[in-house]
């Protein structure tokens, strides 16, 4: 925050009625224009519908709305060449754009705001950037989903242990896992889509927070804009912030499932579970220690997390107990949004480079299933078969593997013998079946994590995900003119 | 927390491999039956179709089945009649439930848990009892935006200031402000509908895990507890607790809404304002101070905001960096549901009765708006029709203004010759049109405050309502065997 | 929450201005009773210091003091009987201790009040809980502290791997890293104990918000409560809820510091790392595997952090932009307290007795060492001592690293005529100082892991532990008469 | 966040032991100097005392040691002039002074790292800077506490109502609201002061958790950088980052100080309360209402509030569950902290200014007094003083206030036979000691808001403050050589 004082001439367009200059304290305590400049391709394409609708109820002549619209173009381009860390003379983005107009084109730029306010105009402004952002994050998020069943199709045949507890439970199939991700991140673009779809009504036309004096054609506006409709109550419009609330939510959501991916990748490329190997290119190095080859992609990931959590909160908290309508506090909405949305995306892009480069270790995989009893269901599973009570079952094969346990030796290498020492309903089938490829082939059910189905999933998602990839990206969301 | 040391004779129905009882401060640390208890009607239900599909594929016979049936309705109807706080001598819900079933029927009971784990049967109970507090919750929702809507008719007529940044800015019809609320509510029935529909599909049937060794036919049993689908990886389906996220999420943004109109209505009931008269029932005294009435519903609704902001980043806190699949800190979901759920479905339902009994106090409305030049804008808007730039307009006006404010008097009796000073396009018709009413009338766009539009907006609201409150609630997502 | 509306008749203490009785369904919202009544022990406390004071500016007699102290002191003993979920017939603590008062002793009773109002009261209830709880945090806090201090005399000698982005690094003592969760247990300490100095003043005599008209000895009254001061502003005394926080700020930290010691030992007790064995009696099984044993306690400890941050989150959502003096809002801080202050405990003591039984695993520990090239900073400070600037040995050094990996070799056991090949500095001794014994031995400095160093340390807080634990209880902060 | 990919020659000084470039999206994703630049003065500062320390176990010759000084301070110097946003080509400040300090002074610059790891380094340059800041804000805190008391000798004999529930509840000073505040942020300062006091041990010579094989004189590099002393354990030393969350926490406290303060100001600033009249200089007006002139800073310090609860909230969620010792997710420890910093100091430098501005409405206050009964606890204490139970007082006067209501008269205007329907204690005396001014005066015990004591308050808040002021800065903790 650049709160050193500037001498600033120029006076505010809002001054007539005040009797000083702006504090320079003030200015730069107050100032958005470091952060709400990103807005200027969305603030400019606003204008020019505005402009468009001003020329259409005959508050701008053709000739005044040409300039306008050339003077915008301009200005946008201008923008997009200049250094966005420079100067922050002007309040905001929007008094930013209307001094350069009318620096360029002189009267006609004075009539621009004629109708509408900062008020609604920022709130338009938001969506319209906001829309595109999701755009981008599920695109982002479909690559990544890209990547993992991917992953899932070159590891189709690997097994390794499933955890519960961090303790080994059952075997299961490596691409069944990564499609459990899959499903996460499948959900997380449908509360994008959902978010999009209720953000989308323009608030443009809702003025300071009464309406216009003047009728702007509201729902013409929003065609050009693409909008699917205008807002229906203009207090609402300027004071509502739910979509950037309910945008971080999602965000947020999606945080803690690539956090859930990435703890597992950290643990699986310890030395100790040795399950993958990252490419080295995706690793650091340490300033001291000569060996170490780390997995910061995926710490940063489970890191960064925390900071969209902030983010999510920091909007929660800013809009509790605000009375309608419009207050200064809402200035703080942007930077939280900016912040989780560049993260977002970042994450899920990094992340699914990442996934595609990575390989499983498929011999220490294998030697992890072979030991901690992982099949001690099954046996039990098998005495159900045979007509033992589940409960039952359950408490006879636990006596079995306190009794391996202590022998030191893997259930499924009981003698039969021995194993009728804790009931007489075992018999040679039950051991027969008993190994991690049979374990995973009898998790039949939809949803189990039989090879069968696990493959029908992968032929499913590369359908859908490759339709999704090649949809036409939603081009109407992006600026234009 | 009850972490006092009891005895407890009895073995967990898991410690066949144990050879240790647990130890009695472990016992009261985990045990989750003190708050899970309150799932009993949905493990009921879970568990009544569960048998049923286990009699299906031929694991129960159908006298074990129709045992398994009365004992369950047994059990519920006996926990229905008991005090809740009672015992904790069960390790959770589902131990509880499963232990007493087999001390009714006995063996038969033991055979229960075939083919499932407590990871789906908790995440089949919280889905089952999180959509039917969601229903509860949208209907409470349309009983608030009802009453909101009943208000704004009461005082179709009555005009107000409308503020931005607590600062008088324009007239604006209460009954527009009120619907602004409206608005905000449907937003919030649209997010639990669709976290509703996002959640609506089972998990039970995933096991442990990886899936069941058994042929449960899960599309039945979704079907048998109104799922709309049915979990696709049994990994997810064990390890996601999206659903409570999203509905946290949902939850918080609601409270948030509540917490702006109890912001602005304390105000209202503050002497400085004195907008609105509380009833007395619903206000609370002082003990000390014998004329004190205060608006604690009001205040308490501000208030529990802040604990539902914790209760969702409690549950995003806990999911953070958590490895698939099932891990205990998972146990530590349902408070933070619980409390949220209450809270949001108390508070909505207390705040309806309040504005149903809330009567505006029309002269000191109509005395705020005397003050405060907030016809200024229309001042300036009459400008533009005579032609004047609007950033002209502004800038003289605001130099009236300035004028006004040193002279004491209001704009709107300025003399036509004072006007002149500032601006010879200022005439007499200018002058005419400036009274709150005439500015209201005004702003006839789609969402502006003009009566005939905010006229439209409460009869459109009221049909709309009125077929929400009158669609049967969906019965299907209640408790039923 | 309660919120089934219940049938009252008795009139409210405060009701004289009111002309109707509040509305059950308020009185269910607003009703504190069911969780303010843990605070019994402290009203009567407070309310017999402040009986003595009105006693001695003599608003009241010898007699009616007597009859107060005495009816309080029976309340205080039918409440300790009585189960703590019963009735919730009052409004608060205050006015039920007062109402019982009433009926035991008649008019007397009516004169407590005098002076006082529940603003003052309550933070003066507070108070005296929270740095009652806070004593009991520090020492189970120095419990655990002792567990670890135990568990790493026991494991004195033991070596293994230290890691950093949970790749191994370099060879470490097992006591070495229980002696840094020592140390971080230590500083919660000492903010715990900063918190407790700076709330430890009397808000009674404060009033509702300006002060008393009568002349209440307040520093008497401090002196009988054991504070240390008085607040020097009325407003602030009723207003102030920074005690709270700043507990809830140190609970969060240390609940923190328990998840990272949690999470450290859940992936030690993996089948991975298998560094130690968690006695049975403190582990889970599954309802479904019959094999499983899984780490509930550190899960749970890990997951209620969560919760803790969910308690800091909602108090200082509370009190943001709440206008000074009491507003109903605070009646919410109570809640987040307690649950956190409950959290903390139970967590506190159940990792120091699953501490004081846990086993290191010294095989798995040793045989861990072994691989992963944690020598190589030994090897690349071994050149620096023969004139190799740093950054060159690293560069060097990383490529022996890399050759040993392509060989499959530990860097231990290369040749020197293979080192060679990477630096002509390499000699016999470089090699022979290559072991995890000799690394850690080098490590001398102040706080490094050289078994002189480490063991120092164990003595230096036994000695300090023993002080701790020895000294009497701060018995002035606990419930007295 | 950059995450444009960008070619990059220059090898990692770590990649001796990979086979490959980082990725550039890796490096973009990772890149920590844009933010970490911050820190150039505290880093040079570190690695002089550091090279001062290798001089003296002789690792570096003197004439090295004076090129590594030498060098250090021109980088330092060159970094102070150059654009703060320019190149991001290092990974991160360590790396980018090492690199620039090689380029400059050739193979001695190689041996600066000797015996020292970043996570040591780091953990140092965060201690330096934050202690800075930490004086930065008590400094700032003690100045807006001295533009509070100045307030409030300027409008020693001012009353306005004191509220409860933004109910009026009783009469008070002015200046005994404004040393409410002052209060706060005395605690504030504190807390501050507590953090700071606890953080100031050198981790340096932990190297990357182990320790240095070369004996660091630790305690003279304390001695140097100012430190009061070293960290005991070097696992912990590298891992904690306790020091930030409890930084931040006590910024969110104040923080949440000055958030009530800027609400208060709010309301006082609004039509309706009129108590206070900003200067324009720090208001600033709307684009669309000429007549508006908005308390903005006082939102924005009000919003920002939220901003720095996002700050804490990250950095606990961040260390959550993270296994010791350094994990890459640190990294996203300084942004939060950075932010926060940034934030309270020019929010409180802001607010103090523009408090030394504002004039209180004494007209507007006093007219405030007229209405609400406020003198009803005095009334009801006045029957006490009459041997009036208290309870039974408050009911009384509840009445006399309900007839008062009824009647449309202010109680103090009742006449005697009026009041005496009530109470036949009434009598002539109490009548006349009602009114604001006696009211106050009554409030005489410590704390109260009689204006002898108020005075004496603002008299030894004077003294403090102006000690506090003229004490010489802690040059001590600010970066030299």
């Amino acid at each position: 925050m650049p709160n050193t004082p500037h001498k600033k001439k120029r006076p505010k367009p809002w001054s007539g009625r005040f009797s000083e200059q702006t504090d320079p304290e003030v200015e730069a305590f107050t100032a958005s224009l470091p952060f709400d400049r990103r807005l200027f391709r969305q603030d400019v394409e606003g204008s020019i519908a505005h402009a468009k609708a001003l020329r259409e109820i005959g508050l701008l002549t053709s000739k005044e709305a040409d300039a306008i619209l050339r003077g915008l173009i301009e200005i946008r381009l201008e923008m997009e060449r200049e250094d966005p860390k420079s100067s922050i003379e002007d309040e905001d983005i929007h008094m930013h754009i209307e001094r350069r107009l009318i620096e360029k084109i002189g009267d006609a730029g004075k009539k621009l705001h004629t109708g509408r306010s900062r008020n609604d105009q920022i709130a338009t402004d938001i969506r319209l950037y906001l829309r595109g952002e999701m755009a981008e994050i599920q695109r982002a998020a479909t690559g990544l989903q890209h990547a993992l069943t991917a992953f899932a199709r070159r590891e189709f045949g690997t097994l390794l242990p499933g955890y519960t507890h961090l303790q080994r439970a059952q075997p299961i199939l490596l691409a069944h896992l990564l499609l459990a991700h899959v499903e996460m991140l499948e959900r997380d673009r449908g509360r994008m889509a959902d978010a999009q779809r209720r953000m989308n009504v323009l608030p443009l036309g809702s003025g300071a927070l009464a309406g216009s004096n003047f009728p702007i054609p509201r729902v013409r506006v929003a065609r050009m804009l693409d909008f699917a409709g205008v807002s229906r109550n203009s207090i609402d419009a300027v004071s509502d912030r739910d979509f950037i609330v309910e945008f971080l939510s999602a965000a947020a959501i999606l945080m803690m499932h690539l956090s859930r991916l990435a703890e597992e990748m950290i643990l699986w490329s310890s030395a100790e579970f040795g399950f993958i190997e990252l490419p080295d290119r995706f690793c650091t190095g340490s300033s001291m220690m000569p060996q170490k080859k780390n997995p910061d992609v995926l710490e940063l990931v489970r890191g960064k997390t925390a900071r969209v959590y902030g983010d999510l909160l920091s909007i929660l908290v800013l809009l509790k107990g605000l009375p309608l309508s419009y207050n200064r506090d809402l200035q703080e909405d942007k930077e939280p949004l900016f912040d989780a949305s560049d993260t977002v995306k970042a994450s899920l892009s990094v992340l699914a480079r990442l996934i595609g480069a990575t390989r499983a270790n498929r011999d220490r995989m294998a030697r992890a299933l072979d030991e901690g009893a992982m099949l001690a269901t099954d046996l039990a599973d098998g005495l159900v078969l045979r007509g033992v009570p589940f409960r039952e079952a359950h408490a006879v094969v636990g006596q079995v593997v306190r009794y391996a346990l202590q022998k030191g030796k893997p259930i499924e290498r009981l003698s039969l013998s021995e194993l009728r020492r804790f009931s007489p309903r075992f018999d040679r089938a039950a051991l027969k079946g008993l190994s991690p490829e049979r374990s995973v082939e009898r998790k039949k059910t939809l949803g189990g994590t039989a090879p069968k189905r696990v493959w029908a999933e992968i032929l499913a998602w590369e359908k859908r995900l490759e339709k999704e990839l090649n949809t036409t990206p939603n081009k109407r969301y992006n600026d234009k003119v």
